[in-house]
Protein backbone atom coordinates (compact mmCIF):
# COMPACT_ATOMS: atom_id res chain seq x y z
CA UNK A 1 0.00 0.00 0.00
CA UNK A 2 1.72 3.67 -1.00
CA UNK A 3 1.18 5.93 2.04
CA UNK A 4 0.62 9.25 0.42
CA UNK A 5 0.74 13.08 2.16
CA UNK A 6 -1.40 15.50 0.11
CA UNK A 7 -0.42 18.99 0.67
CA UNK A 8 -2.75 22.03 -0.65
CA UNK A 9 -3.97 25.11 1.13
CA UNK A 10 -7.52 24.93 -0.06
CA UNK A 11 -9.36 22.31 2.22
CA UNK A 12 -12.45 21.94 -0.66
CA UNK A 13 -9.76 21.04 -3.48
CA UNK A 14 -7.22 19.18 -1.00
CA UNK A 15 -10.08 17.03 -0.13
CA UNK A 16 -11.42 16.49 -3.67
CA UNK A 17 -7.59 15.24 -4.49
CA UNK A 18 -7.72 13.32 -1.88
CA UNK A 19 -11.10 11.36 -2.51
CA UNK A 20 -9.69 10.78 -6.47
CA UNK A 21 -6.31 9.58 -5.19
CA UNK A 22 -8.30 6.98 -2.50
CA UNK A 23 -10.27 5.04 -4.63
CA UNK A 24 -7.25 3.70 -6.10
CA UNK A 25 -7.29 -0.36 -4.44
CA UNK A 26 -3.42 0.18 -3.78
CA UNK A 27 -2.93 4.11 -2.32
CA UNK A 28 -3.66 5.58 0.84
CA UNK A 29 -4.05 9.55 1.04
CA UNK A 30 -3.67 11.86 3.88
CA UNK A 31 -4.64 15.32 3.17
CA UNK A 32 -2.64 18.55 5.35
CA UNK A 33 -2.95 22.18 4.59
CA UNK A 34 1.01 23.85 4.37
CA UNK A 35 0.99 25.30 7.52
CA UNK A 36 0.40 21.38 9.09
CA UNK A 37 2.66 19.63 6.46
CA UNK A 38 5.83 19.08 8.77
CA UNK A 39 4.30 17.67 11.43
CA UNK A 40 1.78 15.20 9.29
CA UNK A 41 4.63 14.32 7.28
CA UNK A 42 6.76 13.49 10.58
CA UNK A 43 4.04 11.17 12.18
CA UNK A 44 2.91 10.01 8.32
CA UNK A 45 5.95 8.60 7.22
CA UNK A 46 4.75 8.65 3.69
CA UNK A 47 6.23 7.02 0.69
CA UNK A 48 5.16 9.99 -1.46
CA UNK A 49 4.52 13.91 -0.85
CA UNK A 50 2.17 15.08 -3.66
CA UNK A 51 2.03 19.00 -2.90
CA UNK A 52 0.01 21.75 -5.10
CA UNK A 53 3.05 24.46 -5.76
CA UNK A 54 0.80 27.22 -6.53
CA UNK A 55 0.27 28.51 -3.27
CA UNK A 56 2.17 31.88 -2.44
CA UNK A 57 1.21 32.46 1.20
CA UNK A 58 3.83 32.43 4.00
CA UNK A 59 3.19 28.95 5.04
CA UNK A 60 4.08 27.67 1.15
CA UNK A 61 6.51 26.46 -0.80
CA UNK A 62 7.37 29.94 -1.70
CA UNK A 63 9.43 29.52 1.39
CA UNK A 64 12.79 29.50 1.30
CA UNK A 65 13.64 25.65 1.66
CA UNK A 66 10.62 24.99 3.00
CA UNK A 67 9.77 21.62 0.40
CA UNK A 68 13.10 20.51 1.16
CA UNK A 69 11.81 20.53 5.33
CA UNK A 70 8.91 18.34 4.67
CA UNK A 71 10.69 15.73 2.51
CA UNK A 72 12.97 15.34 5.02
CA UNK A 73 10.18 15.37 7.83
CA UNK A 74 8.39 13.14 5.78
CA UNK A 75 11.48 10.37 5.22
CA UNK A 76 12.44 8.10 8.25
CA UNK A 77 13.24 4.52 9.08
CA UNK A 78 11.98 3.22 5.84
CA UNK A 79 13.86 5.55 3.72
CA UNK A 80 13.30 8.62 1.93
CA UNK A 81 10.07 9.86 0.54
CA UNK A 82 9.93 11.41 -3.02
CA UNK A 83 8.45 14.15 -3.79
CA UNK A 84 5.36 14.57 -6.85
CA UNK A 85 4.44 18.54 -7.52
CA UNK A 86 1.42 19.72 -8.84
CA UNK A 87 2.52 22.94 -10.95
CA UNK A 88 2.13 25.05 -13.95
CA UNK A 89 3.71 25.05 -17.28
CA UNK A 90 3.43 29.18 -17.01
CA UNK A 91 5.19 29.14 -14.25
CA UNK A 92 8.70 28.12 -14.11
CA UNK A 93 9.73 30.00 -10.44
CA UNK A 94 7.89 26.82 -8.66
CA UNK A 95 9.44 24.59 -10.97
CA UNK A 96 12.48 25.95 -10.08
CA UNK A 97 12.02 25.46 -6.26
CA UNK A 98 10.68 21.59 -6.84
CA UNK A 99 13.74 21.00 -8.45
CA UNK A 100 16.03 22.33 -5.71
CA UNK A 101 14.13 20.35 -3.46
CA UNK A 102 14.96 17.28 -5.89
CA UNK A 103 11.45 16.92 -6.72
CA UNK A 104 11.09 13.57 -8.96
CA UNK A 105 7.54 13.95 -10.18
CA UNK A 106 5.83 16.74 -11.72
CA UNK A 107 2.24 17.05 -12.70
CA UNK A 108 1.23 19.53 -15.01
CA UNK A 109 -2.53 21.23 -13.14
CA UNK A 110 -4.30 20.90 -16.52
CA UNK A 111 -3.41 17.19 -16.67
CA UNK A 112 -6.45 14.29 -16.39
CA UNK A 113 -6.09 13.07 -12.88
CA UNK A 114 -5.29 9.24 -14.32
CA UNK A 115 -1.90 11.39 -14.97
CA UNK A 116 -1.48 12.44 -10.80
CA UNK A 117 -1.84 8.57 -9.70
CA UNK A 118 0.52 7.12 -12.56
CA UNK A 119 3.04 9.87 -11.33
CA UNK A 120 2.03 8.90 -7.73
CA UNK A 121 2.92 4.96 -8.42
CA UNK A 122 6.33 6.25 -10.29
CA UNK A 123 7.18 8.55 -7.71
CA UNK A 124 6.55 5.40 -5.16
CA UNK A 125 9.11 3.33 -6.90
CA UNK A 126 11.79 6.22 -7.11
CA UNK A 127 11.20 6.92 -10.51
CA UNK A 128 11.18 10.01 -12.15
CA UNK A 129 7.95 10.81 -13.74
CA UNK A 130 7.56 14.55 -15.70
CA UNK A 131 4.47 15.98 -17.73
CA UNK A 132 5.73 16.47 -21.38
CA UNK A 133 3.66 19.56 -21.46
CA UNK A 134 5.75 21.39 -18.90
CA UNK A 135 8.85 21.06 -20.61
CA UNK A 136 8.93 24.34 -21.92
CA UNK A 137 8.43 25.84 -18.03
CA UNK A 138 11.38 23.60 -17.37
CA UNK A 139 13.34 25.58 -19.86
CA UNK A 140 12.11 29.03 -18.85
CA UNK A 141 13.02 27.33 -15.07
CA UNK A 142 16.74 27.44 -16.33
CA UNK A 143 16.61 30.78 -17.80
CA UNK A 144 15.46 32.58 -15.15
CA UNK A 145 17.49 36.05 -15.77
CA UNK A 146 18.49 36.97 -12.27
CA UNK A 147 21.04 36.08 -9.61
CA UNK A 148 19.96 35.64 -6.49
CA UNK A 149 20.76 38.74 -5.27
CA UNK A 150 18.48 40.66 -7.48
CA UNK A 151 15.72 37.99 -7.01
CA UNK A 152 15.82 39.20 -3.05
CA UNK A 153 16.12 42.87 -4.33
CA UNK A 154 13.27 42.47 -6.42
CA UNK A 155 10.82 40.04 -3.66
CA UNK A 156 11.80 43.14 -1.02
CA UNK A 157 10.05 45.71 -3.59
CA UNK A 158 7.71 43.70 -4.29
CA UNK A 159 6.64 44.11 -0.65
CA UNK A 160 5.84 47.60 -1.32
CA UNK A 161 9.72 48.94 0.33
CA UNK A 162 11.30 51.67 -0.53
CA UNK A 163 14.83 51.81 -2.20
CA UNK A 164 16.31 53.29 1.69
CA UNK A 165 14.19 50.33 3.29
CA UNK A 166 15.84 47.90 0.92
CA UNK A 167 19.28 49.30 1.60
CA UNK A 168 18.51 48.92 5.10
CA UNK A 169 17.32 45.50 4.66
CA UNK A 170 19.87 44.45 2.95
CA UNK A 171 23.14 46.73 4.27
CA UNK A 172 23.88 48.38 1.12
CA UNK A 173 23.61 51.72 0.00
CA UNK A 174 20.79 53.36 -1.53
CA UNK A 175 22.73 53.73 -4.71
CA UNK A 176 23.06 50.09 -5.19
CA UNK A 177 19.98 49.15 -4.38
CA UNK A 178 19.15 51.57 -7.73
CA UNK A 179 21.69 49.77 -9.44
CA UNK A 180 20.40 46.71 -8.54
CA UNK A 181 16.89 47.65 -9.94
CA UNK A 182 17.89 49.35 -13.34
CA UNK A 183 19.70 45.87 -13.96
CA UNK A 184 16.46 44.14 -13.04
CA UNK A 185 14.13 46.03 -15.42
CA UNK A 186 16.56 45.73 -18.15
CA UNK A 187 17.23 42.13 -17.67
CA UNK A 188 13.65 41.29 -17.33
CA UNK A 189 12.82 43.45 -19.98
CA UNK A 190 10.45 45.60 -18.46
CA UNK A 191 9.29 49.25 -18.80
CA UNK A 192 9.99 50.15 -15.37
CA UNK A 193 10.36 48.60 -11.88
CA UNK A 194 6.34 48.10 -11.75
CA UNK A 195 6.93 46.16 -15.31
CA UNK A 196 9.29 44.23 -13.49
CA UNK A 197 7.42 42.97 -10.24
CA UNK A 198 4.83 42.56 -12.56
CA UNK A 199 6.57 40.16 -14.79
CA UNK A 200 8.20 38.52 -12.07
CA UNK A 201 5.06 37.63 -10.11
CA UNK A 202 3.46 36.55 -13.63
CA UNK A 203 6.37 34.05 -13.95
CA UNK A 204 6.48 33.10 -10.22
CA UNK A 205 9.71 34.32 -9.98
CA UNK A 206 9.05 35.37 -6.34
CA UNK B 1 -31.68 15.21 -11.09
CA UNK B 2 -29.48 18.62 -10.79
CA UNK B 3 -27.54 19.33 -13.68
CA UNK B 4 -24.87 21.08 -12.65
CA UNK B 5 -21.77 22.95 -14.74
CA UNK B 6 -18.22 23.46 -12.56
CA UNK B 7 -15.88 26.06 -14.34
CA UNK B 8 -12.22 25.93 -12.58
CA UNK B 9 -8.94 26.17 -14.86
CA UNK B 10 -7.28 23.74 -13.69
CA UNK B 11 -8.14 20.07 -15.60
CA UNK B 12 -6.88 17.93 -12.50
CA UNK B 13 -8.98 19.94 -10.15
CA UNK B 14 -11.98 20.16 -11.61
CA UNK B 15 -12.07 16.68 -12.31
CA UNK B 16 -11.22 15.62 -8.89
CA UNK B 17 -14.02 18.38 -7.86
CA UNK B 18 -16.18 17.02 -10.22
CA UNK B 19 -15.61 13.08 -9.21
CA UNK B 20 -16.92 14.57 -5.77
CA UNK B 21 -19.96 15.98 -6.86
CA UNK B 22 -21.03 12.95 -9.10
CA UNK B 23 -20.78 10.58 -6.23
CA UNK B 24 -24.13 12.28 -4.84
CA UNK B 25 -26.91 9.94 -6.14
CA UNK B 26 -28.89 13.39 -7.15
CA UNK B 27 -26.68 15.73 -8.97
CA UNK B 28 -24.92 15.41 -12.36
CA UNK B 29 -21.93 17.66 -13.52
CA UNK B 30 -19.83 18.37 -16.40
CA UNK B 31 -16.59 20.32 -16.18
CA UNK B 32 -15.13 23.46 -18.48
CA UNK B 33 -12.46 25.31 -18.90
CA UNK B 34 -12.73 29.15 -18.30
CA UNK B 35 -12.83 29.17 -21.95
CA UNK B 36 -15.53 27.27 -22.97
CA UNK B 37 -17.63 28.19 -20.41
CA UNK B 38 -20.04 29.88 -21.71
CA UNK B 39 -20.74 27.39 -24.88
CA UNK B 40 -20.98 24.35 -22.31
CA UNK B 41 -23.66 27.09 -20.78
CA UNK B 42 -25.35 27.32 -23.78
CA UNK B 43 -26.15 23.66 -24.59
CA UNK B 44 -25.92 22.11 -21.10
CA UNK B 45 -28.72 24.46 -19.63
CA UNK B 46 -27.95 23.24 -16.54
CA UNK B 47 -29.63 23.99 -12.93
CA UNK B 48 -26.75 25.60 -11.41
CA UNK B 49 -23.32 26.91 -12.44
CA UNK B 50 -20.05 26.21 -9.77
CA UNK B 51 -17.51 28.81 -10.57
CA UNK B 52 -13.57 29.12 -9.16
CA UNK B 53 -13.24 32.80 -8.71
CA UNK B 54 -9.44 32.68 -8.12
CA UNK B 55 -8.73 31.86 -11.56
CA UNK B 56 -6.98 35.89 -12.77
CA UNK B 57 -6.47 34.94 -16.63
CA UNK B 58 -8.04 36.55 -19.23
CA UNK B 59 -10.80 34.43 -20.00
CA UNK B 60 -11.75 34.10 -16.12
CA UNK B 61 -13.85 35.48 -13.98
CA UNK B 62 -11.60 39.11 -13.96
CA UNK B 63 -12.99 39.66 -17.53
CA UNK B 64 -15.83 42.44 -17.16
CA UNK B 65 -19.02 40.75 -16.92
CA UNK B 66 -18.04 37.29 -17.29
CA UNK B 67 -19.70 35.95 -14.91
CA UNK B 68 -23.11 37.12 -15.85
CA UNK B 69 -22.45 35.78 -19.32
CA UNK B 70 -21.98 32.61 -18.46
CA UNK B 71 -25.20 32.34 -16.25
CA UNK B 72 -27.08 34.29 -19.06
CA UNK B 73 -26.31 31.41 -21.22
CA UNK B 74 -26.82 28.88 -19.31
CA UNK B 75 -30.30 30.25 -18.34
CA UNK B 76 -33.19 29.48 -21.32
CA UNK B 77 -36.18 27.31 -21.62
CA UNK B 78 -36.11 25.83 -18.49
CA UNK B 79 -35.90 29.45 -16.20
CA UNK B 80 -33.01 30.88 -14.58
CA UNK B 81 -29.70 29.43 -13.79
CA UNK B 82 -28.56 30.09 -10.08
CA UNK B 83 -24.91 31.32 -9.67
CA UNK B 84 -22.91 28.81 -6.74
CA UNK B 85 -19.17 30.74 -6.20
CA UNK B 86 -16.23 29.08 -4.48
CA UNK B 87 -14.56 31.93 -3.04
CA UNK B 88 -11.16 32.86 -0.33
CA UNK B 89 -12.22 34.90 2.61
CA UNK B 90 -9.30 36.96 1.98
CA UNK B 91 -9.81 38.23 -1.61
CA UNK B 92 -12.92 40.83 -1.27
CA UNK B 93 -12.48 41.63 -5.25
CA UNK B 94 -13.71 38.30 -6.69
CA UNK B 95 -16.82 38.02 -3.78
CA UNK B 96 -17.82 41.45 -5.08
CA UNK B 97 -17.87 40.47 -8.85
CA UNK B 98 -19.93 37.54 -7.77
CA UNK B 99 -22.16 39.82 -5.96
CA UNK B 100 -22.72 41.73 -9.04
CA UNK B 101 -23.15 38.46 -10.86
CA UNK B 102 -26.22 38.05 -8.72
CA UNK B 103 -24.76 34.83 -7.32
CA UNK B 104 -27.06 33.22 -5.00
CA UNK B 105 -24.54 30.32 -3.39
CA UNK B 106 -20.99 31.33 -2.16
CA UNK B 107 -18.73 28.62 -0.61
CA UNK B 108 -15.18 29.23 1.12
CA UNK B 109 -12.15 27.13 -0.81
CA UNK B 110 -11.61 26.62 2.83
CA UNK B 111 -14.73 24.59 3.84
CA UNK B 112 -14.75 20.90 3.43
CA UNK B 113 -16.48 19.28 0.54
CA UNK B 114 -19.96 18.52 2.33
CA UNK B 115 -20.72 22.14 2.24
CA UNK B 116 -20.04 22.81 -1.58
CA UNK B 117 -22.98 19.53 -1.96
CA UNK B 118 -25.07 21.22 0.09
CA UNK B 119 -25.03 24.55 -1.51
CA UNK B 120 -25.55 23.15 -5.00
CA UNK B 121 -28.90 21.94 -3.46
CA UNK B 122 -29.65 24.71 -2.10
CA UNK B 123 -29.03 27.12 -5.17
CA UNK B 124 -31.24 24.61 -6.93
CA UNK B 125 -34.01 25.33 -4.86
CA UNK B 126 -32.89 29.41 -5.82
CA UNK B 127 -32.39 29.79 -2.21
CA UNK B 128 -29.82 31.65 -1.02
CA UNK B 129 -26.68 29.85 0.90
CA UNK B 130 -23.80 31.75 1.98
CA UNK B 131 -20.40 30.05 3.99
CA UNK B 132 -20.26 32.49 6.81
CA UNK B 133 -16.46 32.10 7.17
CA UNK B 134 -16.64 34.60 4.25
CA UNK B 135 -18.54 36.82 6.11
CA UNK B 136 -15.68 39.20 6.57
CA UNK B 137 -14.67 39.24 2.97
CA UNK B 138 -17.87 40.70 2.63
CA UNK B 139 -17.58 43.62 4.86
CA UNK B 140 -14.74 44.35 2.83
CA UNK B 141 -16.09 43.63 -0.48
CA UNK B 142 -18.48 46.23 0.36
CA UNK B 143 -15.49 48.55 1.40
CA UNK B 144 -13.15 48.55 -1.47
CA UNK B 145 -11.84 52.24 -0.63
CA UNK B 146 -11.21 53.03 -4.44
CA UNK B 147 -13.62 54.57 -7.03
CA UNK B 148 -14.20 52.61 -10.16
CA UNK B 149 -11.61 55.16 -12.08
CA UNK B 150 -9.28 54.66 -9.51
CA UNK B 151 -10.05 51.19 -10.14
CA UNK B 152 -9.14 51.76 -13.45
CA UNK B 153 -5.75 53.70 -13.47
CA UNK B 154 -4.09 51.28 -10.83
CA UNK B 155 -5.24 48.64 -13.23
CA UNK B 156 -3.23 49.74 -15.78
CA UNK B 157 -0.46 50.93 -13.01
CA UNK B 158 -0.10 46.91 -12.05
CA UNK B 159 0.07 45.82 -15.85
CA UNK B 160 3.73 48.31 -15.97
CA UNK B 161 2.09 51.26 -18.01
CA UNK B 162 3.90 54.54 -17.07
CA UNK B 163 1.83 57.77 -15.71
CA UNK B 164 2.34 59.09 -19.70
CA UNK B 165 0.97 55.65 -21.15
CA UNK B 166 -1.93 55.72 -18.56
CA UNK B 167 -2.59 59.17 -19.45
CA UNK B 168 -2.84 58.59 -23.19
CA UNK B 169 -4.60 55.74 -22.37
CA UNK B 170 -7.00 57.41 -20.77
CA UNK B 171 -7.17 60.86 -22.27
CA UNK B 172 -6.27 62.83 -18.95
CA UNK B 173 -3.36 65.19 -18.36
CA UNK B 174 -0.12 63.44 -16.06
CA UNK B 175 -0.84 65.92 -13.84
CA UNK B 176 -4.21 64.12 -13.14
CA UNK B 177 -2.97 60.83 -13.03
CA UNK B 178 -0.55 61.58 -11.03
CA UNK B 179 -3.08 62.87 -8.05
CA UNK B 180 -4.90 59.36 -8.89
CA UNK B 181 -1.75 57.64 -8.00
CA UNK B 182 -1.31 59.45 -4.71
CA UNK B 183 -5.00 59.28 -3.57
CA UNK B 184 -4.68 55.37 -4.50
CA UNK B 185 -1.45 55.35 -2.22
CA UNK B 186 -3.09 57.42 0.85
CA UNK B 187 -6.50 55.64 0.40
CA UNK B 188 -5.24 52.25 0.68
CA UNK B 189 -2.99 52.82 3.36
CA UNK B 190 0.00 51.95 0.76
CA UNK B 191 3.71 52.99 1.57
CA UNK B 192 4.02 54.04 -2.07
CA UNK B 193 2.80 53.09 -5.53
CA UNK B 194 4.30 49.90 -5.81
CA UNK B 195 2.76 48.86 -2.27
CA UNK B 196 -0.76 50.16 -3.30
CA UNK B 197 -0.04 47.71 -6.20
CA UNK B 198 0.79 44.98 -3.81
CA UNK B 199 -2.42 45.52 -1.98
CA UNK B 200 -4.84 45.60 -4.39
CA UNK B 201 -3.69 42.50 -5.81
CA UNK B 202 -4.04 40.82 -2.58
CA UNK B 203 -7.02 42.18 -1.82
CA UNK B 204 -8.11 40.87 -5.44
CA UNK B 205 -9.10 44.20 -5.96
CA UNK B 206 -7.48 44.19 -9.96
Amino acid sequence: MIQVLLVHESCLLRSALAALIRAEPDIDVTASSWRDARSRARSLQPHVCVVDTDFAGSDGPCRKGELKKIVSAASGEHGDCGLLVLASAGRPGPLRRAHEAQALGYIDMNAPPQRLLDGIRHVARKERFVDDSLGYGFLQAAEIPLTQRELGVLSLAADGASIAEIARTLHLSNGTIRNYLAAITRKTGARNRVDAIRISHAEGWV
